[in-house]
């Protein structure tokens, strides 16, 4: 597959790598091909459409952007292509993280960014959006999402089973 | 084409078509077929369904769920597929619409939805984003969504130009 | 009372458990009868329609949901039954707790969620108000009930009397 | 019947009424007694006082109580009883209604109040609730209720039918 | 100066202490005679009018009143006298502290609380208010409050001459 | 009682009056001299100051200072006295109206302002409030507190018999 | 003065033009040369980065860019210049008009946006600022600066003797 | 360069030194003289009137003002010149910070404070705002910035280069 990649994954700075990473390991999951970038809508535009320029060049399909505050960045890839952008709110110290949110989701029309939950969760789901989009056109990955919707239904399924056969006190205790 | 579908389109309530119909002429400009269905996710959980497998028996690739409030619909829709699912937060007269924001956008790890603006901007989105989606494997539909996004500049820029000929007072009077 | 149980308690996630274990310590001081699930609305419908069904065959009265972010099992338990749905709003790390609890509290038309504090003290006013409830039709339980408001008043008078005799200084020294 | 009530309704100023009437006519659907007051939690404790002290002698099983703003009301009627309470937060020209929202829900541990939606969406929900409740232990009322439920939900699908033979644009221009 | 008070402040929980007792050292610093009372409004409606009343017989002449979440404690107590009640709205762990001061400052007509800052910078302020309402008629105590304005004012302008001549790095190592 | 004034009202601009005057109808109901202003704390410093030093001269015991969006009125007037001053919050356009109330009430340790309800509410409270600090010294406004207080109650108890006799069909139609 | 330009004012759509067009008039009054641009981030990123180059060719001092919704327009231009860049945030229908004033104003380090009050306070305000900070190397703009506050301060003071001599009900009724 | 300053840095406590200590270095980064004050606009309206004239004297060219909660020191300094003045709203613990941004940002027409981020983004960002107010009229300091700004661009890009060379695992472990 050589240097073929599926999702390309832009951050606006090093310190959203944690959390982005979440969603790297369920796209490596899903055995998607992907590149990580760090290009600041704000600081580096131009360095930004150089990644985005390869990213087309190496067939990508998805674009996964990651930011804060003003977070500026998805809407800015979306801006610059028609494919489909992930927007990802990382948590901020202050407004309660709706300053990330609101700059995200609130696109105007004609040009949108699918935008998941703040933090973490979104990092994850945004990998699950990417795959899904991915999986419109491809029976094999679409079957590797219902397996993985099926085992996250067995671990609560199994955690409540565990639950019941320990009780509450003990199963809170172990953890 | 027979009963073939792209997308199908569900709201919560029939109060919801006004705003998803600007999504709808979208998807329409797109030549994507379409079903729209008014079903509610904490009233007719087994007529939702319905709409769902019918959809899924007509080959649809994308879901769109507008919602208003406790807007639970797109992440219901969510769990009942490894389609992508886009939500569309309906306004709603309290709290802002932050309601049917943070219900449809704060999904939990595994189980995204695709969330868009709210209300009119957020339908349009919706359909734009959809077709994005399908066009991942499909060339013709990514031609169709450059000359849209072109269209969409050359209308600012004609505004633009218009605006520069007339000056602000008479551009505004004529509005 | 062989397999009866009063209220049936569901949680989204089992990092919910010790929150909500606060409202079950009430529950088992009221004497009131009980099972815990985690059942996901969005990750395990299958599963969450079982344990809905298993405590309806086992009489309950009324159920309590916990979930955090956007918080749709309360209201999807609440599409499956007509007997009261109790919500308990988890405080979550981001958006201050306002998507739980604005997911759970604006139900539509029909389909009401009773819906109390967000985090602990939500869960120990969801036991309260199960008991309340369930009070309505047993003379027993509501002689309880009033046992347990007068205790909770006398622990703040006592508290008060204490603040008295030692005063402020030492009262917080103290500790 | 004579004088019994199943439910007593207080709104904290006359300017609640044309919402918290959308409930009382649930309430009549259900068949179900209820007394309707004005009293204020800030303005006339003692009038409220005589108020629920009558709704107690008349048998009352449930109370409802809207208002809007530092909506104290809901709170005050819980504190005076162990029968199960629940608030409808008032719409407001400010803060987009969270301050009734708040005010209502966020009670202390052992005095619960059962908040719903915000507005007559709440309004309706109360009378709702206060069957499901009544209904714990009135297998009649909880007939009438899972007959209301399935009502509902066949207006939701009689509309989309409507929807679906009629089109879109046909559907939306009969409104 | 037998039995009377000036001020009287009363809590909701002794969890309110810590944060009202940065008031009460105020209140001693003005030579205010003060009691200090845990009451709730919720579970010590008796209790708490007894601490009102005995209050009133000992003169009495403005209230303060401290609750976090649904905090109806300063407005019951307004309810109950036409004595100026200041409302001390607590921080709480959600929904950023609006709960409280939503719940304490949206008073209705005719019923107001003079409500300060969240937490102890309210608590504080509370004592100032308490005594520059009571210094109203009271020169000694005006006097009182002119002096502890001006060392205010000088404790702020002592810090920046020592900003000004130890220079920024110094001034924040000795911190 | 010659040039002698109670209570000096300033607000921060005229648009301001018709919201204020509320206020001001209730000071003359309670017999208190005031006087009115117009005075930006942004842009007419000097006679803000003027008309300060105006009102301390006619010997004002209490200050009411209203204002709206970034609102500094209150705070700027509570700068420059140890008279109490007391905040009314205007209604905005924006950001529901919290950008008015959180500058008003979140005040530094040290300085307080006395803050009440956002809009009219707010205005009618603050001159209520207004004859509280006053009548701690003057037992005949006391009185007139104490039957403006029951005046309000016997209102609400007209309000609610009004409701009992007619129903609240009828009542509804007439309102 | 042939085609040099002080101030070039950009907006994000032709909707914006007549709030920002209250701060063309203040422009206009202060002598200031501007042009008025349509150009969309999202939408034209070409014709935008045209409409910045022939500013800057102009010799534009301050850019002004008013935006609504995820408002990435400020901040965009300012990625691309050193220039100051004033944000103006625009009403929007939802989230209280927060998502565009969080969007301009919490820029990352590096890359600051002078941001305004929302709406047509903040058109009227990034003109005055535009104009202060040209005057910083201007004195013949800096008194005009001097004197347009002048003549604000008098607006306010006649307004309030306007007041005085009417009495607040002529004034109100003249309104 | 004897006694002249560029910019005058006024904070309202010193707990605002450490985050605004951030611009500062900018500042001297730049190589711009500036002052920096603690002064209330609450507290020491003298003291800060002193440090405004003696930063004026010594031809100040921009204000830098920084306070938190009810943030009026922005405010009231914009209103005692017409320089130039930037504001920076402090983090607090409650309200999620919106009170000073509010606070700071919405001040009302003809008196505009250029408001930045919440926090040390914002400390920095009123340093370079600063510095590109002062380069209007200053092409060396204009050419510092160009100069900064590539070095921004450049941190990031060699980050991202980082990140490339060593793959995620690695450049997270690292950190």
């Amino acid at each position: 597959m050589d240097n073929k990649i599926d999702v390309a994954v832009i951050v606006g700075s090093a310190s959203d790598l944690p959390v982005i990473n979440e969603g790297l390991k369920v796209l490596k999951e899903f055995g998607l091909n992907y590149c990580v970038n760090i290009a600041s809508a704000h600081r580096t535009t131009e360095h930004l459409k150089q990644c985005l320029l390869k990213a087309q060049n190496a067939g990508v399909k998805v674009f996964i952007a990651g930011a804060g505050m003003a977070a500026a960045l998805p809407g800015v890839v979306a801006s610059e292509t028609v494919l489909p952008v992930i927007g990802v709110p990382m948590e901020g110290k202050n407004l309660a993280s709706m300053d990330a949110l609101f700059s995200i989701v609130q696109m105007p029309k004609g040009v949108p960014v699918a935008t998941v939950a703040v933090g973490k969760a979104g990092a994850v789901n945004a990998a699950v959006l990417a795959a899904q989009i991915i999986a419109v056109s491809n029976s094999g990955l679409k079957e590797k999402l219902v397996a993985y919707k099926k085992k996250q239904a067995e671990a609560v399924i199994k955690e409540d089973a565990k639950l019941q056969s320990e009780g509450i006190e003990t199963f809170l205790e172990k953890q």
